[in-house]
């Protein structure tokens, strides 16, 4: 069982997560944590505030030598731009915000809701994901995200290397488009605009068999979507072709299942294969060995530097909505967001599954499962 | 509290939801229940099984004289088609279900997984819907589902007028679109092949401040995305604009926020106007009092009467799906699913917010915060 | 993952239990449930109603060819005594029922809540424990409970003989002090009056680790009290010595560790043995090996023949309580009750920490965390 | 909604609690929170430890000018006794700790589960109980809990007076006692033993219809059971009478219902009294507006000076158990543990049935009930 609550305002002192199921026996690599910080504050089209900002991650309980023990993780980043005390209330809320919904529904001020609504706090959720990828790494699952389109410019990936993805200034996988988004990002700024886009995360080397198709709570899919229209600004989610899936004959989407016996010693897939990939690994709400295909739409930011149309909350006659420092373009930023963000979930699927209580023993239990499956493969006909 | 679990299989003597949480003094109106289970089971495309079924709701619990009492409510579903135990064991597991994943998982034979994956378990998932909607319908919050969209064939709503969707035979909003759709049905009924499609559900009248943006999981677009993508065959869900807002520029995207004290009497918004709802009412995970606009993309079936590419799972040699008798297109139903599921998590964020013991005090609770609300916005200035 | 949600009313039509995440592969041994669900009726005290009712276990859904599948089972028992419609409300609250709280919290009659907060919904709780039961039995896990002392007459266990609690008219495991009990509950009879005690269940064959210290609501000894403690005039819960240890020095109530080679092998202790079991086999929240034991105070029932003193609804005026026909003494069935709510929590446990997918990834995934922990002891030095 | 989890060590950097649901609009009386944390480390017979550490709370997100916001409030605790790196493994394990069973659980070390099961974690609990108590305070629900036994020696309260208590150097209601306890903890001391006891706690001013009959674990004396019995140390839990119910018969145990109409306006009755309270202020799982009773026990601390019998985990060879600093009694302790444990199930139920949006709401919305269970009552007759 893998469960966090997460606290934090963008300007409070602090932002803290407590992870807890974490197996005991993971060595706490925070360089990969704070790289995956990194990665968030990073991508071209950000803001002042990521300068004010590196964040670097201090973990306060769980930990013993380096290692953790099992007990619950507290992460916890230090706001360098701790000024919450010092903030004024804004005027006029902003559209698209929790600005006007949030201050009604807790009878509180604009600023008490945008400052723990604020998309800062993805920042210990990255770190959350990080932490819990860290388990995933340990047995061979790789959780990877990409910008697959921004501001409607398509950047179809031309290869799954990381180091394309990595010299990128906007985190694609398409070199070639590049420099037509940074051009985009750019006119947005100048008028005063902000862009969105799509980001796509992949998943490679799970097992068969996490989520299950018994209750829909329980479906991987389902727990997927919930996580990532959790996101700030998510506003749809896909698995595998997702709503063109919806658009092509059953035909054209149904993947056929393949055995390739030359490959069952390989991976966790005992031999088949799907020559193609449209259910995005997951058929029926479980995971079916090939890789987890999930993309989510990311909206523009709301807040403009052109401020649009709102109304003075103590007045109510119309006004340019307040203007928050904020970026042009975060679309960077959330494709690490929701790559660490689904990573989580995976983590939590899988340590439902098998016995979190050490990395030996999910390492026993997933290998004690694998081996049964296999024995049951190879006398299929005796099922019951 | 509003919580359920569901039960049955596909062709089991039953299927069964516990619903606990409904609040007492709600009169179980069977005739609303059995409605949405018949539109569930018809719409054009549909094949053999629905004629063999009448599905009507028994109620075992939780009422007295026609009314709820507060305590877990049990629907059930009696199966005609009850043949489980003479069901054979498919030979060949078909792409795009669960029957490879599960079996494997769950290390049944297939048989076991597809019966409780099938669609056929909606069925009670609809009636609980409809059951929450019950009292969302006390309360003035309305809950509407159609097709948009089938076998890629846009059918965007002409109006939202019940009974032009009630009459369409693909349960669309758009009279010109339909008999293309019919046309493209029978072809596809004609190839052996199935078609998918988007459905949309709007939910209007929810009061301000359902969901939260303090915690991810208390997002209520992310619980939304949660419950419609565990339905059975959903790949992709949006709220509001979707996808599309990836698109656009942010000025494109921003709902501007207006004034409108004329209507500030009218419902449930005071006088808060937007010009536009591209964030389909839910703004930092919290309702905005605009409606809520969901959209799901709904795959075409899997089971094809053409049987797509397979292995014998005993040999392992290359073998046609196993056929198990099914629909060319469950688009229509797909629509009436979401719209039930979609209501009962919205009837799920009621509840969890105001007094859910009974009715009356479900009212009582919402007036109060209403007439604080009201109170607080007429000295706004004085907010802390 | 174990869960469950009961339904159903005292005079309802039918209770219903669904019971979520037994692994596939379980024989449903029917005659094993049907004989707690006798047990629940037996005893020496019980009223007319056990006469009506002859409890037998439906099985809706969850299973093929009388093996789990791994899908939800629905558990349904059908009452004979329906007459729930035509029963009328009652005039006046009986104390220590729900009567009074009840019926304002959830603004109803006393009818609603009485029939739900009946003690009749044990009976499916019942068959959902003996169902976990099920599981626990194949891996060697035994749950086993009797009456320990009633209307105040102890009958300390002479030994752990079933065939001697099952011959005893009150389920205690002391001949001796049986006919002083029956006497006790023939004069309480006599007197219009009714008689509580307390239970004792035993859990034996747990695998050292169950539940954990990591979060207080992951204790195990916090789920049980909270599940037993949840049951129908249950008013007090020990683990171990329970109050006692209160009283007692540190140096009287702490188990001594010693170590037994030459039992190594026998059981899941490895060789590890305490002389004395004063915990009742949970330390710092987790299962040690030791036999769980659990103790519960049952109060005696509220329902008095000879009324007790209470008011007129209507009136307000002083009023003997209704009558609702009832038990002088349900100790003995409050012990089946226990002990098959107590076998419940003990899967939930089992299968939250190992794969419940099926029962032999069950018996495979505690096999391979047991020969772990066998190595990982014998290289104890080298632990971080 | 009201949801907590904790983390750290007794001898890492800090210990943490992440409590979400706390209204807006809370003034974060730190001073209380203090206050609760200073009488947690006192009472006569702790250890050199309680010197070490002077428990100050600081608050490192959810407030904004001193006042809660809705968004999730971080507690921190810094310990001074920081040392956990430098800390040797124990050689053998401790009976009635989680030593031997949690180091088999987890493949750890044993300091690594020693220090997270330590009862150093139950400081962040009192003070996430303390600050759930600044809501309960705001409308008129108070919590209190004293020591009632002690090492055997029953302390029956004399009165109710805070002042008493305060004054006692073992938190007792009976002056008279004190100086017996205070002895049998210094003779203890002397002995190398320690000594347990039993600690109770009250609440006042609860309105009716807290918890719920209609499943088990919405019942409030579950939820409490289970809060209690995961606080280290606890062994058993009483309601009201607890197992003293068991041993008297029914008409002894069962509280009378009486209407005084003179009172109907004092509190949360409704005129409604019990000239006895044995069911501890809850029936059928509700609260019935009497003053809710927990009692529980707590067994003795199992870290002797003395050294208890244990083996060497490395050779197995006998040895005394290993000795961590620790306390000769921690009962006083222990009611405030208790105390404010029961202080946060209490608002969790609160904020579970009423708005807890913001304070305003809150108060709104139980008034709105209130008014409406009167009205209810007025006119009892029309119930359906």
């Amino acid at each position: 069982m893998l469960r966090t609550l997460t606290a934090g305002e963008s300007h409070g002192s602090a932002l803290t997560a407590i992870v807890e199921g974490i197996p005991a026996g993971v060595t706490l690599d925070r360089a990969f944590i704070d790289r995956e910080l990194e990665r968030r504050q990073g991508g071209y089209g950000r803001g002042k505030r990521q300068k004010l900002e590196t964040d670097r991650i201090f973990i306060d309980s769980g930990t013993f030598k380096g290692v953790s023990t099992g007990a619950p993780i507290t992460l916890r980043l230090i706001n360098n731009d701790a000024k919450l005390e010092r903030l004024s209330e804004p005027a006029a809320p902003r559209g698209g915000h929790v600005d006007l919904a949030g201050s009604i529904s807790y009878q509180t001020g604009i600023r008490q809701v945008l400052e723990r609504a604020s998309a800062r706090e993805t920042a210990v959720r990255v770190a959350a994901g990080a932490l819990a990828r860290l388990v995933l790494r340990e047995v061979g699952i790789t959780v990877f995200g990409y910008v697959a389109e921004l501001g409607g410019i398509a950047a179809p990936p031309l290869s799954r290397d990381v180091a394309v993805r990595d010299a990128s200034p906007v985190y694609t996988l398409n070199p070639e488009a590049d420099a037509a988004i940074v051009a985009a990002i750019d006119a947005a700024r100048e008028a005063g605009d902000t862009l969105g886009g799509v980001v796509e995360t992949i998943v490679t080397g799970c097992p068969i068999g996490l989520g299950s198709h018994v209750q829909p709570d329980r479906r991987l899919d389902a727990r997927l979507a919930c996580a990532v229209m959790g996101v700030q600004a998510i506003k749809g989610v896909e698995i595998g072709l997702g709503f063109e899936a919806a658009r092509r004959p059953g035909s054209k989407v149904m993947d056929p299942i393949r055995y390739e016996p030359e490959h069952d010693a390989d991976d966790r897939r005992y031999g088949f294969r799907r020559p193609s990939n449209n259910a995005g690994g997951i058929e029926g709400g479980t995971s079916n060995g090939e890789p987890i295909v999930v993309r989510a739409a990311k909206k523009p930011i709301s807040t403009l530097a052109s401020r649009g149309p709102s109304i003075n909350m103590a007045t109510k006659a119309e006004s340019p909505a307040t203007y928050e420092r904020s970026d042009v373009c975060a679309v960077p930023a959330a494709s690490v967001i929701v790559e660490n963000v689904v990573g989580f979930e995976i983590a939590a699927a899988l340590l439902e599954r098998f016995d979190g209580s050490s990395l030996d023993s999910l390492r026993a239990t997933m290998a004690a499962v694998h081996a049964l499956n296999r024995e049951k493969l190879d006398h299929w006909a005796e099922r019951p």
